[in-house]
């Protein structure tokens, strides 16, 4: 592409950056200095380079673009108007920093408002969605691009600051991308070399060029960032044409960039002043008692940027109406992706019933998994290196992988593959999996895996997930300290917690094989968040009652008893433990009952009539039965037999028996409790173990 | 250092690599092929280049080595038997994956035993702690060494697999390390190319080394690394001629080297198999019918361990009385540091009196800090790039800074600086903690700073800290929806609970400058574990009724009232929050007790009768109000006025408004609560928000 826009393009930046300015200036808070700095690369990209409708924010085929750095989000609000994006006004820019609740202009991008692709602002997180949407995309064209019809064929855009390259997430999706050859990833470093504490090299001094290229990544440079627009597009221009791997454009900028403290960390953080912004304004040759002011030869420069997309939206309509007529059941299947549904009859898929010996319910779950995925084309799934273990694959399931290596390393995959080897690397792997759930909803339903404790590396991205209403299912197995011999590093205690006080997500925790199925079924019906499954490394018996409809009302009673007396609860693993400690207790002359507990989450969801049902508060003691921290089980139990400790090193069973998670121990001591128990006492949550 | 011992060599290389063999076939499980592959890595650190005192492990001027691959803890276990450690005896040994609570040999190395530096597993980890040893000896030499007296001179060892390679907190790590030029650090990379999915170009194909080098790391290899001490030593020593950078030691091995499936992912992480077992033996020369058998000749090669040792104890404590000589000031100083002793009137640097103003947390925080700081030269504190924002610097902080850089980039400070500049590396920043505090414990306190949300990031290693008892102080500002315009991403609703789950530990949620002091006290104090700070970002007013030494008591009434009908609980910026709100609902003719509870650890190490007191559970309705999610405070209230969604990107003020927490909602609200509040009612915790 040549262009010669020399003059227009002065007044363009001219007028971004001071618009940025005044929008910061406005509530005397916000970020200016990136924003400023990088107005060369918002008008290579849309202007230029991206493939994007305004009219149409979620058309299908259009470029993806991330802004990592998500703290400069005036950077894409700003294009976003200047672009033509209807719902972006220069009222909402007003917006920015303000107390209005509607405003589509908060500290960070936000996925909900149009033109945001993903939530972003917690650094690393940006780059790593960007590698999930490339895969995305990826995956699509593999699947249903035909000869002369690419009805997917979009690039994926990423802008990143130099925190998001020193984040361990953002370096863990960078060398999975290089792995992987995501040709259609084009990612721009805003290298300022500034941040907070100052110049950047005061924590960061390494060839950042040569760790993309030993990444397998293409370099290209682009000396002056912040002004020559030109270079950029030439630079994106390149990059398009290398294929066989992503691209970085190492794009030297200067951090608020015209400012009298430009290059300066005081840029980044905080409004420039009025004074600042006046000079800011006299040396931009505009008016400096025109605030939020933009020419109307700079909404002319844009205006071409409406009918570009409506034109480009028209052709892929025709093209996927052509090809859908030469290939009609690809065409339908490919509509349906489109749309974002799940074959009707998923749940058909999921086994009537199981083995009725002992089983992990990891094993439980690939039993549920494995039909599931093969039939159900959304599900792209994968491990983080625990593939032998976590059981996520499917019988006739390919790789995603870069066809380019099979000759080199003699992988078998490509890029039609649903199952990913994301690497030991879980943060990137859920923070590629919302990239994935985010290409457009309902498209796929990314399933990643890893032993639970190490979800908590993840927590991060799950979070963002949860945030962003993605869904997203998390296999986590090897779950409490039944893990065994890998020791207190590898069971987790206090992460339960987090995960049932984390709002938009399901942590479910299926007693048996029955459960299991019901965690899936719960899993794939919340649609618009993480579900985590908490799976058994070691094998559990199946258990009378259990009943995989009920799980989706998060708690029921299992073992029913008329009139009873004492109540215990219980989730996955500890259930058996409890039912057999309730047998106990009944010999015992205390009549005692069970609730299966999988999801609190889904339980709050009931009526106050069914919940009082289940947990008789008050009326009767009732403990929780758990070998996770007892935090939060406060709410439904009055006393718990719990986790106080980490874990140990010890074999399942004995580590079980080494804390008093057996039966025996669970009866003393609940009986013991139970006997001493006086109203007033059952007010006081006592901790058993 | 010459060495010619190759007929021996083979025979201790035979006689390891079988003896790992049976140990993981006795019991049927745990990880044998990584052990057997790196045998030569370890004869060349025990035998030949560790400085270290089997008769007495904590010597202080030992060298540090960390098994990054933790899995592959029976390398470790079984050279310490070798080197002459006397707990480690061949009965231990043969306690591997046994259901002996008493073994020395867990699932993966653990601090509690002898000859261990660092509890490691998670992968990644234990890179970043080494990362965190050598600093802190960098400190240490850089604060005590005189001419002629090298008191601290020690080397910093490290074994990594593919997988800390490929882990975020291992690549941030490594980033630093390079950035300040660590040269006491040797990392000696296990390379055999095999991950639990099999090849690990499945899932990585970039060069390693390049990236190293990017990283301003040198870069050593060594071909036939599962056989070729000499090589690895050669290797080390060239090593320790680089001292002006970290050195990887890229060792080429064959994972389960000898047995049938060696150079396969089979050989990972499960036992070879009885017939496995015997043709290893076999084609080593050995006797297949002997199980745990080590030859005299073995024993003999490792004879000169223990008194290497002892000699090299008895020089350095003649070097240290020397230089306490000498120097009798520094080396009283030195003496204390050693003894890991905090000067004795730490307290009194913390300030008696704040300004009655407003004050953020985060600024009351610092002005406790920066005295204690200053006095206290244990503290070495850092922030992940928020320097000016989370007040952990103090007047005269010097950075700690590779002092090569200076002429570079202008950068100030060197190694004896005691502020680190961590990057944007929040997760590494937590592990490169723990590393310092292990140390040598109470040499270092170390203190860390980021938003609390970032604390997320860091979580894996936090929990590591408080699973090796490791005292850390983590600084963690811009707390709760308070945070303001930054938006959900930044404001925490679900983390709390999590670190309040967290065994071993405090979260500590202050309300005002007084509180903050008594936080800083409890953190200082509570020596064997780490310490969480949840400070705002806003200012808060100075509190009638608080008091920093009952912070320690967790939580304690604030606003008394004689013969209570209510009860509000709240932490930090809520705690105004709730006493305005009583204080209109006193008006309203309810008489209404507030009690702040800063920790809720703390609070339940006292009395049950204290607790009592304090709770006053089922006598009145009691409302907890914290902008967080509120698991896990149901057991100390009757209803919650919490966080139930994700934040929103408001004014800090508005944000609070916008979730009606002000005085007059939540009054309203807790009073409908309060009229209709029956004795069974309260036993069903409610929601009020």
């Amino acid at each position: 592409m040549t262009i010669d826009n020399s003059q227009t393009h002065q007044l363009v930046l001219s007028t971004f950056r001071c618009l940025v300015a005044d929008l910061v200036q406005q509530y005397g808070g916000g970020h200016p200095g990136g924003a400023m700095g990088m107005a060369a690369m918002g008008v290579a990209l849309w202007k230029y380079a991206m493939n994007y409708s305004p009219s149409n924010p979620d058309f299908f085929n259009r470029d993806r673009f991330v802004l990592s750095n998500g703290h400069t989000c005036l950077f894409q609000y700003v294009f976003l108007h200047l672009a033509g994006y209807r719902h972006m006004t220069m009222e909402q820019l007003k917006t920015y920093h303000s107390d209005r609740p509607d405003s589509y202009c908060p500290g960070h991008p936000e996925i909900e408002h149009p033109g945001i692709e993903v939530t972003t602002g917690p650094l690393g997180q940006g780059v790593a969605n960007a590698v999930g949407l490339a895969i995305a995309s990826k995956n699509l064209a593999a699947l249903y691009n035909r000869p002369g019809y690419d009805v997917v064929d979009n690039s994926i855009f990423c802008i990143v600051g130099d925190a998001c390259l020193q984040e361990g997430v953002g370096l863990e999706a960078i060398s999975l991308a290089g792995h992987l050859g995501l040709g259609n990833l084009i990612v721009l470093y805003d290298n300022n070399q500034v941040t907070c504490d100052g110049s950047a090299d005061v924590a960061n001094t390494e060839d950042v060029a040569a760790k993309f290229r030993a990444c397998q990544w293409a370099v290209l440079d682009v000396a002056n960032g912040s002004e020559d627009v030109e270079a950029i597009v030439g630079a994106i221009d390149r990059a398009r044409q290398i294929s066989d791997r992503p691209v970085l454009i190492n794009v030297h900028t200067v951090i608020g960039y015209g400012a009298l403290n430009q290059g300066q960390a005081s840029a980044h953080g905080a409004a420039l002043g009025e004074d600042n912004v006046r000079q800011l304004k006299l040396r931009n040759g505009l008016d400096p008692d025109l605030r939020f002011h933009v020419p109307q030869a700079v909404y002319e420069f844009f205006s071409d940027c409406v009918p570009r997309g409506q034109q480009s939206e028209r052709l892929w309509e025709e093209k996927v109406a052509k090809y859908t007529a030469q290939y009609p059941e690809l065409g339908a299947e490919f509509a349906r992706r489109v749309a974002g549904k799940l074959p009707s009859d998923w749940k058909k898929h999921i086994p009537a019933e199981f083995p009725s010996g002992p089983t992990p319910t990891r094993k439980s779950s690939g039993l549920v998994f494995a039909p599931l995925a093969k039939a159900v084309d959304s599900i792209i799934a994968g491990s983080a290196d625990l593939t032998p273990s976590v059981h996520v694959t499917w019988p006739g399931a390919r790789d995603f992988q870069n066809p380019l290596l099979q000759t080199k390393c003699g992988l078998g995959g490509d890029y039609s593959g649903r199952y990913i080897h994301y690497g030991i690397r879980e943060h990137a792997m859920a923070a590629i999996a919302n990239g994935l759930a985010a290409y457009n909803r309902g498209t796929f339903v990314p399933v990643t895996s890893t032993f639970l404790m190490f979800y908590l590396y993840a927590a991060p991205a799950v979070r963002m997930g949860a945030l962003q209403e993605l869904q997203t299912i998390h296999v986590a197995t090897h779950d409490s300290i039944g893990t065994g011999e890998d020791g207190p590093t590898h069971q987790p205690i206090a992460l339960p917690a987090f995960y049932r006080a984390l709002p938009n997500s399901l942590f479910l925790r299926p007693a048996d094989s029955e459960e299991t199925a019901g965690a899936w079924e719960a899993a794939v019906e919340f649609g618009h968040g993480p579900s985590l499954i908490s799976l058994s490394r070691q094998a559990l018996p199946q258990l009378g009652g259990t009943a995989r409809d009920k799980v989706a009302l998060g708690a029921y009673v299992v073992k029913p008893e008329a009139d009873p007396q004492l109540q215990l609860l219980a989730t996955g693993s500890d259930l058996q433990l409890a039912l057999k400690a309730a047998e106990k207790l009944a010999g015992r002359g205390i009549r005692t009952r069970v609730v299966s507990f999988p999801c609190t989450q889904l339980f709050e969801r009931q009526s106050t009539e069914y919940k009082q049902s289940v947990l008789l508060r008050g009326k009767i003691p009732s403990v929780v039965v758990e070998s996770y921290a007892v935090n939060g089980w406060e709410r439904y139990a009055t006393a718990g037999y719990s986790m106080r400790t980490f874990g140990k090193s010890l074999p399942g069973h004995a580590a079980y028996e080494y804390f008093g998670f057996s039966a025996g121990p669970v009866a003393d001591r609940v009986e013991k409790y139970f006997r001493s128990a006086t109203a007033e006492k059952l007010w006081y949550f006592e901790d058993l173990s």
